[in-house]
């Protein structure tokens, strides 16, 4: 099994993995787990892709706000699409957040949802990670995309649970994570069923259904999947909640966190750095200890992965 | 193929279905749909099991309130329970859907998902169908089961969509359809999760999260599935939306109603009879009519299906 694996290193943190994997999978094992129950939960921003120097899904904002700014020329004197259009994020995530709300309601509401997946899918042909310089989905964590396959491979459903945007990350989530949309789970706004033109259609509101952070990802997690996860997978506080709900299982479970520590490849900000949680996902010592008591693995990108991008 | 569904008669009805099947599974058909696109979608009372006189989520309701109103003596005086108590179930569905929703938040909520779901599964270990005289989970279809199961075989992900409880559901879908939780959705109370004596629990509150019927149902396929199913099986006006929005996919589609004309060894109430749509559903003629023009298959259970029940 070790070859599933291969941008991992040969270290105790692949190990626990295999280990685990190879225990649960065991029919003659005390911890067998039968494969309707091998549910492995995601976190997206940070966990399966790089969030820095801010999630996707916020530049997908920006370009956004630029794309309609002509329809809109209030925005220039009010926040914080003022800010947005300046280029002025640190003055936008200062608005918390509302301001994010704000500009999600904005930016993401008023089409059909069939619409809203093809402007995604649009940005994302042609936007790029603006430190990195490729696409967005050309910064996912290799180590990761062969674990989703290892777990796959071994009858696990693989899920993710992200306060990102449902329809933003089913919008591509398949084709980059082998993930299909009923195996994605985030933030929502409402959609609304009508006839247009005789033609069935969800058209998205401006109002927001369900953010699905921190203490929300237990909820989700039972909402949609309805079983407790056996293996959980986070980098930051908003993941804290949805490993503590898989550990409280019987039986064996896996927890573990990502350790953004390896400046040279990625970026570096652990629980040394204490950045505003709003912007990004935030790992402080506390969420350390807790890892630490919990027998929950942090893994080091630095240490324990060979390759951070795919080629 | 056709020894799949041995309950239903050589009629068009069944053969309709046999050949869409092949038709969407057979890799040289110009309508071949690869076996991720195979979303079957059904709703659960009156189109997988019985729903007269009331849906069994009903008769769960007046044994809870049975069950509670020791604590509660202020629910002899107090509508709908007062009329719970006494089985004038007419009186309580005279109070519309704002007395079933009272009915839920004082039986549903308040504890734990986990202690709702065994007090779900002890009262179905004992509960009788009123009138069928057999537990609730013998009075599902068994065309239905033998439907589920061919499609199975046949590459689908069978879903139910149901105003039901999403809860009430799932404690016993997997054992009596073969449907895990995560295929099964349906209206919801609002969970907290909080950390009980050091242990991670979600509560239920009394709160309504989302009422799963009509122009809901389409809202709920899009969140939970997140795409357009290719098959869909309904019973009453509330089913409609979901049919249509099924309909208005691209390519080949399946829509199916069940209607109730059964009267010696089910119950009739099929459009010609009016009954209050909170109570139960309705097939008026205006379905019948939405069905003829949009290609929609009509069951006929007196006619279509060899036998109703399982032996």
């Amino acid at each position: 099994m070790n070859d599933t694996l291969p941008s991992w290193h040969d270290t105790p943190t692949k190990q626990a993995i295999l280990d685990f994997v190879a225990t649960v999978t065991d029919e003659s094992s005390p911890c067998y787990v039968p494969p309707a129950e091998r549910i492995a939960v995601f976190d997206n921003d940070g966990t399966l892709w790089c969030e820095q120097p801010a999630p996707a899904q916020f530049f997908f904002g920006v370009d956004r706000v630029q794309a309609l700014a002509p329809q809109h020329p209030e925005w220039h004197d009010q926040e914080p699409f003022a800010s947005m259009l300046k280029g002025d994020y640190d003055a936008v995530f200062a608005g918390g957040e509302q301001a994010l709300l704000e500009l999600v309601m904005a930016t993401h509401a008023g089409m059909t949802t069939v619409e809203f997946e093809q402007i995604v899918r649009d940005w994302l042909a042609t936007a790029k990670h603006p430190t990195f310089n490729r696409p967005f989905t050309e910064c996912v964590y290799r180590p990761m995309l062969e674990l989703l396959a290892c777990l796959r491979a071994n009858g696990f459903k693989n899920y993710i649970i992200s306060a990102g945007g449902i329809e933003f990350m089913r919008a591509w989530s398949e084709q980059v994570y082998g993930m299909p949309p009923e195996q994605v789970v985030g933030s929502s706004i409402q959609t609304k069923y009508e006839l247009r033109n005789g033609e069935p259609v969800l058209l998205r509101l401006p109002k927001l259904n369900f953010l699905g952070d921190k203490a929300a990802k237990p909820v989700a997690i039972h909402r949609h999947i309805g079983r407790r996860p056996l293996m959980a997978f986070g980098n930051s506080t908003g993941d804290q909640q949805m490993l503590e709900y898989t550990q409280g299982g019987s039986g064996a479970r896996f927890m573990m966190l990502i350790l953004h520590d390896d400046a040279q490849r990625e970026v570096a900000y652990g629980p040394t750095r204490g950045l505003p949680d709003v912007k990004l996902g935030t790992f402080p010592p506390a969420l350390d200890e807790q890892a630490q008591q919990g027998g929950w693995i942090v893994v080091s990108m630095k240490d324990d992965w060979k390759q951070i991008f795919p080629a």
